[in-house]
């Protein structure tokens, strides 16, 4: 289970973590606390799904969002830099894109980023994901898992 | 499916949800946006896993934290409060509890309180759920759904 990589990974570098999700939903949050332990390491999850509240509860800067929309990937990393800092965290995660059916504001549906902030640096990641939206929705959990364990892991060695 | 007919009922009534959530992780939240539509009624989902965070992202009054702990039905309503205000939604739902295993500062594993605070008032309600820790939590999602629509429905009639 990536979830679980990923929380041994952060104890052993002695770092916390926080979660900001869009179409995810609370899926990433969820799938960190169902490891045991998960508590050593997870500060908290902000899923801000209407998009004004991405500004008032993860500082990304309003005129990013109105000039690029909520579906970027620097939306994303603001998002992930946002959580770590309202939350003290030392690691902060991202997910934005369109689960479909359908494109949202021009952006086809299973366009995915995922984005992370660590103490060592940031990295985003960008999918084309098919399938229906739950395919889109699964996805992006495990990139964005993979991408942080990625980073943590690269930091160690 | 409880969320569905929540968020049928958040429609009809003319009003947003959001969700803070402590032992269910992002559970609510996602079952929530796993309903087409959703987006019509959810602003956001708050998963204030660290106890600090509780006072920090929803508002709930460290004293009372410090002096009942975490797992307590008025911490369960401050929550949802919190949220609420913090999201500008109508209805605010939460869930704290012990998952399990083992008891946690004194309260047995299985306790579950959860609230919803809407314009037409609160509930809380307080569960003793049997099972491992995915039982425990399966078991708040649900009574946390069910509540907050049926404080929907009284308000509707």
């Amino acid at each position: 289970m990536t979830s679980r990589a990923l929380v041994d990974a952060l104890r052993g570098r002695g770092w916390t973590l926080a979660v900001a999700e869009s179409l995810t939903g609370g899926l990433v949050t969820a799938r960190v606390v169902d490891v045991p332990g998960a508590s050593d390491v997870l500060r908290a999850g902000v899923v801000a799904y209407a998009t004004d509240l991405k500004t008032t509860l993860l500082d990304v800067d309003a005129g990013l969002l109105a000039d690029r929309g909520a579906v970027d990937p620097d939306v994303a990393l603001a998002m992930a830099a946002g959580v770590r800092v309202r939350t003290g965290a030392d690691v902060g995660l991202a997910t934005t894109g369109v689960a479909g059916p359908g494109p949202q504001d021009g952006v086809p549906a299973g366009t995915v980023h995922v984005a992370v902030v660590a103490p060592t640096g940031s990295r985003v990641r960008t999918l084309s994901c098919a399938g229906d939206r739950q395919a889109v929705r699964s996805a992006a959990v495990a990139a964005v898992l993979e991408l942080a364990r990625q980073v943590v892991d690269d930091a160690a060695s």
